[in-house]
């Protein structure tokens, strides 16, 4: 049961719902339509939502109308009401027959870094004679605000961005040669807080709408050479891509877990009293234009070491505030074994280990003409509940100044 | 002649436009009322942009647009037309009745790190036996991605953030002791840039509205401790300043002169053939509840080592879009002069030579109380033309968690 925006034939954008079952998941039921039907009568929603080219507005309405929403579409299409049976082709859009468009207007966007095992594997890769974790790391979720205007929907293509690296030792630019993708979730802010006010993080779940599979697609080398002394850039802001349906956070609820061990105990604004962790089990899919195709990874997201409630404590601790349709995506999503990671970097371990394809190929990093799709699911056989996908190809480079 | 959005008595917030002149410098011209006086007549512009609470829908005009307002609007004021001169009180509107927003809605913020002296001096403090300038620098304008949402008008108080910092090398939590200010300047992107392709710095310029007056509040304690190894976080994103009123970019143009020499010779997609530097004199002044009021710091928007252009250039080279209404801030503009320092963290150098008051007090960093404010101004005598002023004062921090 997710939501997203949609539109085909002469139809503009507007608020779809798709369920994940056999019958129904290929098309999607028009939320737009469903509200003239007078199918929300009695909870009180202002169905003008549902025209609109984006989730804010809906997502603006507050959780007990997410809830009593979802409730009434869940009766709805379970039950096959008569309603919905007498104008089937009305209401249900075929999949094939419809555009995807982004499904929130995303304010701001912040990447965190709370995948321990991805953290880990990167500070052994290039800080070899140190401790792996850098000192704050069990301390506080790492984050750092990513561009919100390259944040694309899942289908758009990624063009391979050309920029500054190093090669051998000195400075020269051209088409990044170590492209890669980061498994990460994202999480859809439901809910404004105040500049100055911090969340607590007992109350932090309640600011979550939706959860969405999140590609922070990564240019390592442009990344290596600018990101001293402020972080990441251009080696990021080239684009990300998110599913396009929002899976709503409640349907988490089922695999609710508690998290890894926290030592030392994080300090008392990130002490969360219940568990907050998911086991949500997430898979990498790399296509190749040679006609490869393979699962290069398979991970899960309780091996995040914070939870998503101490993202969001964290991130407001300072007064810093939230709005609906900001984007909160968790950091890479590594597991503890070689084929878990959530990147190329970790796979391939920067490079000179390059996948071995069935083709028979090696692959160290992205090539032109190659799609990453991530999946993600919860629960088992037919009481399992996907994610919104997400998929992208890589494009050849600008060429103006190539 | 600087643009900005008003509201006053019952009327909604919309676009005004100011005079730095002795006679109108105190009035804000209501250019909804002027629009529907028909003085744009002629020029074709969607005059209902007047109307609308950001300046952006104006700024999407057009840069003939731009410039076709700005100059019948000189010419209003300077000829005293009859059509305002009779309706004078409902066109000019006293600032002292007014209350002033937000001038932009702003998509995606960046903070750049173009103050050379800056650079210099951080790297003097904290790596002291290392050369002040990463490798990078002389390279690349480094930057990072800031925070939209808790960017705040000038005015606008700002809350002492709380959070964690190391305290005898163990983190703790509590208020930030060495709380400070950025002195920067503030682009205002004028039209938008594609994703996927870049702009090249001979045409970076016209992607820039205007410029403001900005001020990085900065937590150095929280800063220092959270910053590895992604940049900075919740040091920076409680809150933001810049000015009301924002100076159109061609204002700038009698002050345009030659930057500093920059060796080595960026790469070419950065090599700007003409001067892009301003000579824009600058000023910081402290107030205390105490009393004292004195500038603490005087500088120019010269000392920048990259141009507004090769920012631009740099930003946009991997393909990252520009959306009207971002904000492209300088990074901190120190002068090579231990007065000219834009921050307190170099004035006081990091707090270990105190700021003598008239009063006799010493001031380290920001007190609670303190008011900041930034002033620019480019020419002399009665040609000088003034950047909208930015000022914040320091609240004291929030207290649940405290």
């Amino acid at each position: 049961m997710m939501y997203g925006i949609f539109s085909y034939d002469i139809a503009l954008p507007r608020v779809g719902f798709k369920t994940g079952d056999r019958i129904h998941g290929e098309y999607i039921l028009d939320l737009e339509v469903v509200s003239l039907l007078g199918c929300f009568a009695g909870i009180p929603v202002d169905t003008t939502v549902f025209a609109r080219p984006c989730l804010n507005e809906f997502i603006a309405q507050g959780k007990p109308v997410w809830e009593a929403v979802g409730k009434r579409l869940a009766e709805l299409i379970a039950h096959e009401t008569h309603t919905l049976a007498s104008v089937h082709d009305q209401v249900f859009i075929h999949q094939s027959r419809v555009t995807m468009h982004l499904p929130v207007q995303i304010g701001d966007y912040t990447d965190f870094y709370a995948g321990i095992y991805h953290a880990e594997n990167v500070g052994r890769m290039f800080r070899p004679d140190a401790e792996p974790l850098l000192p704050n790391y069990r301390h506080m979720p790492v984050a750092y605000h990513g561009r919100a205007s390259s944040i694309v929907v899942s289908g758009t293509g990624i063009r391979r961005p050309s920029g500054q690296f190093l090669d051998g030792g000195k400075p020269m630019f051209g088409p990044s040669r170590t492209l890669d993708f980061e498994l990460e979730l994202g999480l859809i802010i439901g809910k404004n807080s105040p500049l100055g006010v911090p969340v607590p993080v007992q109350e932090a779940e309640d600011y979550i709408f939706g959860v969405v599979l999140f590609n922070d697609w990564s240019a390592r080398d442009i990344q290596r050479w600018e990101y001293q002394p402020l972080g990441p850039f251009l080696g990021k802001n080239f684009g990300s891509s998110m599913s396009a349906w929002v899976l709503p956070f409640s349907a988490l609820e089922p695999c609710r877990v508690a998290g890894m061990a926290q030592q030392p105990a994080p300090l008392p604004y990130l002490q969360q009293s219940t568990p907050g962790h998911f086991d949500l089990a997430l898979e990498v899919v790399l296509q190749t234009q040679t006609g490869d195709e393979l699962v290069i990874s398979r991970s899960n997201a309780r091996h995040l070491y914070w939870s998503f409630a101490q993202m969001i404590a964290h991130h407001t601790i300072n007064g810093c505030n939230l709005r609906i349709g900001d984007v909160l995506a968790s950091g890479t999503i590594s597991g503890p074994t070689p084929d878990a990671c959530g990147s190329l970097l970790e796979l391939t371990e920067n490079g000179t280990r390059p996948l071995n394809l069935p083709s028979g190929q090696a692959q160290p990093f992205l090539a032109d003409g190659d799609t990453i799709t991530l999946r993600g699911w919860l629960g088992e056989g037919n009481k399992q509940i996907a994610l919104g996908e997400v998929s992208g190809q890589i494009l050849p480079s600008f060429q103006q100044f190539g």
